[in-house]
């Protein structure tokens, strides 16, 4: 199959009206089953995709239901309301008749107003000045990733030792592709879990919902091209078995390009 | 009608199986059509009542598709997936057999594990140190909440003059009821536009989306009674339209009860 693996990944086939079949893609594997981030981003691209979309994706909800299996998928998406500039997207991901991810979008026509950002990107080194990291999980997509950490991208050393689970690095697709919606999507899921971060310690996780903003238009994207993001997540509480993450990804000039936050099941 | 105006707007009535009715309340009205966190706790309503629903709501994402007009609604309510601790509920409210609001919920048993608050409570006066707000909004919904503001509720003067999105403020139902899910739920909209606290200037605005993380669970809400929540929102940036808000509330003991986001529309 040519092309690069992340346009092989979201690759859907037409069904019939507003479904479509896809397939899981090795290099887009996870702990179990695929990468969360890759199944978020082709439950848009059915959107992406869909003869009557109106504009551009605004925001993104995904609830990760079940472990995906490797293998096929339908993604079934529906248009539940279109106004004049807005439109409601209502999704499901499913394998053998059960839903294994329920999502809505909302995409709105293009428009340009006062702006202003208030939260500043991080003073730190560009990517240029950053070593490749030290560590990184044992999962395929990692691989799938150019990271240059900034600060603690994965934990060097397993032993309880973390007070905090901030994290900021650089980071684009590997090999570089330019940036679309869709991968935007899938990257607001590349941050590894924050109670690893925070603890140094290893206990079973999973991402339960995960919602992505885009600040970014299609024009902006086209500027920003395939340049390293600079990515910055952190979580508020962690407590009762579940952990927030709110994140942002700025582009190498400042502008934050996705606003995104998700809530993560955890144990022990 | 008895009791409290907040439990007689989300008063549902079962019209079949995963359908119920309801209909707006006067004390619950904003600038057009009721006040958002009135419908995301309607919407939120239809869930608790399920006779299927599995454990507590940790997570809820609601879409504003359209105005809604005052009078009667549909909720309707279905668990997409339901596995052994977790369950998804896919949720709409419909007028005229329209959508106007899309959501989906995450539900979960209550599970007790490590935790801890990363985000600390801001250091602010208590309630009871803070003056009732010197302006509000001209809102019916206004009214349904007692305000302590420590910072920036609402513009004093429209005078153009903001450099901050930030508001801090100590919040409870008026008059006062204890706390619990589908409360938070509306609560978690209480905070007025940013734009309007950023600029000091009047713009046309609507939320477009909103997600709700629940990192209380009913025991928790038991202690925190009916005190005063502080609150705080910010906006990280405003674009092509759009703005985003990030908030918190904690008890007044400082647990952080509820991380919540949203994407709103705004012209000019």
């Amino acid at each position: 199959m040519a092309g690069h693996s992340f346009d092989q990944a979201v690759a859907l086939q037409p069904l019939r009206d507003g479904v479509w079949q896809g397939q899981t893609h090795p290099a887009y594997s996870g702990m179990v089953g695929p990468f969360g981030g890759i199944t978020a981003a082709q439950a848009l691209q059915a959107v992406m995709l869909h003869p009557q979309r109106l504009g551009e994706p605004v925001s993104l909800t995904v609830n990760f239901c079940a472990a995906v299996a490797d293998g096929a998928f339908e993604v079934h998406a529906r248009a539940a309301r279109t106004n004049r500039s807005t439109q409601h997207w209502v999704i499901e991901v499913q394998q053998q008749g059960q839903a294994v991810m329920t999502a809505t979008a909302v995409t709105a026509l293009p428009r340009e107003t006062w702006g202003v950002d208030e939260e500043p990107m991080p003073d730190c080194p560009g990517p240029e000045d950053c070593a490749p990291p030290a560590a990184l999980p044992p999962l395929p997509f990692a691989k799938a990733y150019e990271f240059r950490p900034v600060a603690s991208l994965w934990p060097e050393a397993w032993d309880g030792s973390g007070d905090s689970s901030l994290t900021q690095t650089w980071v684009r697709d590997q090999p570089a592709r330019p940036w679309d919606f869709v991968s935007l999507a899938c990257v607001a899921d590349v941050f590894f879990p924050r109670v690893f971060i925070r603890r140094a310690t290893y206990v079973p996780v999973g991402t339960v919902s995960m919602t992505v903003y885009f600040h970014a238009g299609a024009e902006q994207l086209t500027r920003t091209d395939d340049a390293f993001l600079l990515g910055q997540a952190r979580a508020q509480t962690f407590r009762n078995g579940f952990f927030d993450q709110t994140s942002q990804l700025w582009d190498t000039h400042g502008t934050l390009l996705v606003t995104t936050h998700q809530i993560v099941y955890y144990k022990q």
